[in-house]
């Protein structure tokens, strides 16, 4: 039996979701740029998915644009806001614990000649807002701090950072990261003061290669892609039809309540039964979201712990998939020590894990120390 | 029963195509850069589809990277090339009737300062490769040119085009847009001289986004995304695998002589049948690409015959999908006057029509000549 617990990498798509992409591919194949009924018919695929995105973003339809997943939406947002406003100033404030997405585009600009204020965590690994207005000014055009961090589960008091850096200068445009939020926290575009939000359809059991980028009515950026009419010119190109089916049919099966109870239980239980293993230690803060569980395994690294656990068809992380090994730049950021970081394995869940999954788990990692510390 | 004669706006997902895509939705669902087992044999289904992809291109994998789509990857070569090459000069020559992502990508470079020249091709609809040579100087970074247009078949003499480009300069990257050509003629990068080459899954009976473009090994552009690993940081974003996999099952299915021999009969056809028709003229030039077919109507605009023929469950365009509606910026650029531009109608043809297809395409026509043109 298979215990997939890596779900913040990525997720297997729900049967229903498959279903949709699958009678797309095969069936309501036109182009939705085509002015002909086969057109038409795809067209009206796409905008049920727009509206069912938009719902669970607290959103107009009109503010959903499509892309190709969660990295392009980042980089959208980053280039698309620091190009609209250059003339007004050239200071982009984030976090120094966001997704390679967006750490690496705000280098890009950086390089290009903006300036970008990284903000580090305080020890819970958690933004605090205090920390964020201080670097806020009259040149800053942008910040861009994520709802949820994805090797930790910090939840960052996104509301209340948004608020206070409005209050200090209104014209900056917020955005957040909420790839490891959406489907897992109730997101309200508005209730945050967020201008851009960025998610991905592969982190809630839809396909990988689609994402969204939310864009609050009235905020103009610049496109970061050229070509046809598709996504009012923001983002042309053909759309990614069976996948963008999919994914609404993916967040209309969002249940972010009953999931959260699921969950939260097997969060709870992992966090009990993980620390009676000796130098196991938990990572994650206090409050983090339960679908992330951030641990450290004691004296075996986390790359050969993770290749023996997969011996035992337990999958997990040492870290961001995206960042395929390197030593992680939020367990760094935390001040956790070497070899704590070092031995750091990501447990990531969703509705579909259980106990048993957990028990592999702690089972594969007790072994594993024993049979792995002492060569 | 249904008769789709636009292939060239979007085609039907091959069943094994399709299959592959659930598969990995459903099944091989791990994310290609996960370190375990099931990333890894995520990562196998990629190397696979590049495989494939680069041997349909006469090149080799590590010359492939996958893209959300052709406006992707021209995205992707022309700002990627250009800013590569800035410092060596600043001009970019490329063909009046390429694909809206070509010519809104050359706009937007130009508007950051580059020269952009295009160059209109003669009353035949070909580039001719005197007329791009003389434009090229020592300034030139880049050349794009489309090998087949996608609004009238028009087939570029592209390898003859790159080789007198580089005998002027051999620093110049050649680009050539092959959406349309891709699995309906033989792709040879080398023989074709090119640096780089756009291609797109969904024209050749895979799933809407995804794409690839070829990158001649030594050839460095500048990524145009930012973000992880994937792709050797050319483009980053966790890949579209279920595309992707179906793109190489649906290129491993291309028997390119066999529908070639198909799609000339049915075009041969059509050109018989059609000019029977009073009013109906031949915009395609004669040696046009027989997969695409390009005909004026008569006295009645494009849209309403479209509309017409629609009821009858033929399904044509009016021109190329991305430009919904717009004037055709190709036709217009081979001279033609207005009222045939404006009655044009686009016959697009996959392995999979037959004449009975193509009879009812005419009597369409027919009829609808009678019916409209009166009114």
């Amino acid at each position: 039996m298979e215990h997939y617990l890596d779900n913040s990498a990525t997720t297997v798509v729900s049967q229903k979701a498959a279903e949709a992409a699958l009678r797309i591919m095969t069936r309501n194949y036109g182009n939705p740029s085509s002015l002909h009924l086969k057109g038409m018919q795809a067209e009206a695929e796409l905008t049920k998915a727009r509206k069912i995105i938009a719902g669970a973003l607290g959103a107009m339809p009109e503010e959903v644009y499509f892309t190709s997943g969660g990295t392009e939406a980042n980089n959208t947002a980053l280039f698309g806001a620091a190009q609209a406003k250059k003339r007004r100033g050239n200071k982009i404030v984030i976090s120094s614990v966001e997704h390679s997405s967006i750490m690496e585009t705000a280098d890009k600009l950086e390089k290009d000649g903006f300036e970008v204020v990284r903000v580090a965590p305080q020890s819970d690994g958690i933004i605090h807002a205090d920390d964020i207005v201080r670097v806020v000014d009259d040149k800053t055009v942008l910040v861009s701090v994520m709802t949820v961090n994805n090797e930790t589960g910090a939840v960052m008091p996104v509301e209340n950072i948004f608020s206070a850096v409005k209050d200090k200068n209104s014209e900056i445009l917020c955005h957040t990261d909420a790839v490891q939020a959406f489907g897992k926290l109730k997101i309200n575009a508005k209730r945050l003061n967020a201008d851009l939000i960025s998610v991905s359809a592969h982190k809630v059991h839809a396909p990988k290669g689609c994402g969204a980028l939310f864009v609050r009515k009235g905020v103009r950026i610049i496109p970061h892609q050229y070509g046809g009419e598709q996504e009012k010119k923001l983002r042309p190109g053909t759309e990614a039809l069976p996948l963008i089916a999919a994914f609404g049919v993916a967040v209309s099966e969002f249940d972010i309540d009953a999931n959260f109870n699921i969950v939260s239980e097997l969060s709870a239980y992992a966090k009990e039964r993980l620390p009676e293993i000796d130098g196991v230690r938990i990572n994650s803060p206090e409050n983090h979201l339960p679908y992330v569980l951030n641990i450290s395994a004691g004296r075996v690294r986390s790359e050969t712990m993770l290749h023996f656990l997969e011996e035992l068809d337990v999958f997990v992380s040492s870290g961001s998939a995206c960042a395929k090994g390197k030593a992680s730049h939020v367990l760094s950021a935390m001040g956790l020590d070497k070899n704590r970081a070092d031995s750091a394995i990501r447990i990531s869940f969703s509705k579909y894990n259980t106990k048993e999954d957990l028990d592999a788990l702690c089972n594969g990692i007790r072994t594993g120390l024993e049979t792995l510390a002492h060569r």
